[in-house]
């Protein structure tokens, strides 16, 4: 009988993420795991994270498990906007669970089915998983090693009734390439969409896991009127708790607001308390250079061993100033998706790169993160991929 | 700028809950709010939790503050198959965000726009706001003090492309009405619902919170491929974790999970195992009668005091065997928005029914919650509303 039920027509666009799929097939005992997108277990501060739950629960138990704004907890609003480097408001402030959320929310607010919507070439999965219950057109804006091209943005922007609804962009260390927008980018990008008014959502999950140089200002906080910013506490504090944030400009927020609410009532009370207990006396600022130390350590040897493994072959990859992940480029006619039982066989997994891209994907692409693996199963990783590359038929 | 964006088409039909707004109105100091719909702290296990809390984090810390898997903790799924009366797979429950969310998800799964949908008269306003942004058609049925109308669920069906796509119902003591389906009910809804192919989708929230008698089987019990069942434990254990579970038909459990997936990646990993440590060792069976105890206590003075302060006034309520809520009925012609400022200028606050009724509300009703107030509140607040009634213009 269920199987004659008749479902939304969106239901058949829901598929489980390619790389979910992906990784339950690398998922295997003494296989090295590059393809994961998980931060390292060791960044999370369990003994603060127990000390912060016993405070909230003993002084504020019953406030911390009740019902509570859809909003969110007014402390971390105001403790999200108190970082940022931008002048927040923190009713501008909306907590998430998970910027994943944040996703799903500016879907519904912004799309209709068949709506054209931005997206760097290429982009995080899981926004293009988010969005498609929607049912909207992703239409790829071509992206160098700093992100979208303006004069591409400008040439897909669409008008009319096809006018795109918004861009999506992740200016930092951007997953799955680890590149970043350069400040010239970042100022021109902001200027072409003001110009043709057009929404930015600007996600950040990764910003402050920066290695080496100065930040560039966000996109929001150089036209805070025209960008819509997601950041989140999963890369700097733990994804278990799921919490992010959105910070809208006020014609939009209350729309958020209204479809939060209509999807799970708010954010769970406990999860802003505890983290805005473990917030407090400037906690991230001892803890996230420890996460950036352990991070760039292992970044260091994954481009040493590429260095010195991929000797001979046409084989290129980005150099990250930060976050989790580096992309490689393969030869040109290799399929990613082709080598990777190769390189399983070798010992080794990555993410293919195709999933990443809304259509006409860069087959010859690949995704690795150097987060959760020691540096001696990088180097013993990359050398299994180097390996499986050289096996590649017609190599 | 913002403020010329274009907006999904659903934008314009999200509000923002009339309870919520209702309760800005009415949470002043001194006013004996009746409106709430929160369970009362009282019952909240906070050193439970505190305790949990601790053994979670000390023993499994990285574990459970690291991603997780979208259907969820498989403890959790394992404790939630094993309290349901009927034999459920734990590879059919889907660990939510609150039942709230199970609604966003199964609309996302059910409903196109225009899409018919059936619902009690009134029902949970909370259902009516999760089904909104997909824009389906909700009908009301006929619905008597056991709930729904079997002649009129079958009259109000429709069929080939405007048939129902599911029907809504709260068995156990529902929101807003306090009211039960009985045996007899339940049995002739399921065989309909069988018989006409339409899935069922029962939200059993309050089912654990009966006073007396005994329980009827819940309608997944009777035909597991034919209902998705929706439970909760924000009523038995606290809110402020937005916990809740789906048990599904396989057919349909897939796309939910990708479905949630997409949404938010999976419920917070800390909070399923702060429940499920919580549970360990038959905690519910000693703590849900401390919530019955103290709810029914609370109950039997509102019945008491409206007997007594009704009389002469042409006033019915329910008699509710469980839960949190009971719903009058003013005399024909009243409006309970209208009565609403004389109660609140007399001290106490009620919801009034028109939010509740998908269409045609009767506006001489009003919900009242016995869960927060303290029998003496309930004096004084069920005497106010009776001199509020009396003082409405025209009586």
């Amino acid at each position: 009988m269920t199987a004659s039920w008749t479902l939304a027509a969106r239901a058949a666009k829901m598929n489980s993420s390619a790389i979910r799929e992906i990784l339950k097939l690398t998922d295997r005992p003494g296989i090295i795991s590059m393809a994961g997108g998980l931060p390292s277990p060791k960044t999370f501060p369990i003994s603060a994270f127990d000390a912060a739950s016993q405070a909230v629960l003993q002084r504020d138990g019953a406030a911390a498990l009740q019902y509570s704004t859809t909003e969110g907890y007014l402390p971390l609003r105001q403790a999200v906007a108190d970082m940022l480097p931008w002048d927040v408001d923190p009713e501008q402030v909306l907590i998430v669970g998970g910027s994943q959320q944040a996703l799903d929310l500016v879907a519904k607010v912004f799309m209709d089915k068949g709506s054209r919507i931005l997206v760097e070439r290429p982009t995080y999965l899981g926004a293009l998983q988010a969005f498609a219950p929607m049912e909207p057109i992703p239409v790829g804006v071509a992206s160098d090693d700093e992100g979208m091209l303006v004069e591409d943005f400008a040439a897909q922007a669409g008008s009319g009734a096809d006018k795109a609804r918004l861009a999506y962009v992740l200016p930092n260390f951007q997953n799955p390439t680890g590149r970043t927008m350069s400040e010239e980018r970042r100022q021109a990008l902001v200027e072409k969409a003001r110009e043709l008014n057009i929404p930015l959502l600007e996600d950040n999950p990764y910003g402050d896991l920066r290695f080496e140089g100065d930040a560039p200002l966000p996109l929001a906080a150089r036209n805070p009127e025209g960008v819509i910013y997601m950041g989140s506490f999963s890369k700097v504090l733990a994804p278990g708790l799921r919490l992010g944030f959105v910070v809208a400009p006020k014609a939009i927020y209350g729309k958020l607001v209204q479809a939060k609410q209509a999807c799970d009532l708010h954010t769970p009370t406990f999860n802003q308390r505890l983290v805005a207990e473990v917030m407090q006396n400037n906690f991230l600022d001892g803890h996230i250079p420890t996460i950036r130390s352990l991070y760039k350590a292992q970044r260091d040897v994954m481009l040493a061993a590429l260095e010195r493994e991929m000797t001979g072959l046409d084989v290129s990859w980005t150099r990250p100033v930060g976050g989790m992940f580096l992309w490689v480029r393969l030869p040109q006619g290799m399929d990613a998706q082709q080598l990777l039982p190769l390189a399983v066989d070798r010992g080794m997994a990555f993410v293919p790169g195709a999933p990443f891209y809304p259509t006409d994907p860069e087959v010859n692409s690949l995704r690795l993160s150097y987060v959760t693996v020691s540096p001696a199963q990088i180097d013993q990783g990359i050398a299994a991929l180097a390996e499986a590359i050289r096996a590649y038929p017609g190599q």
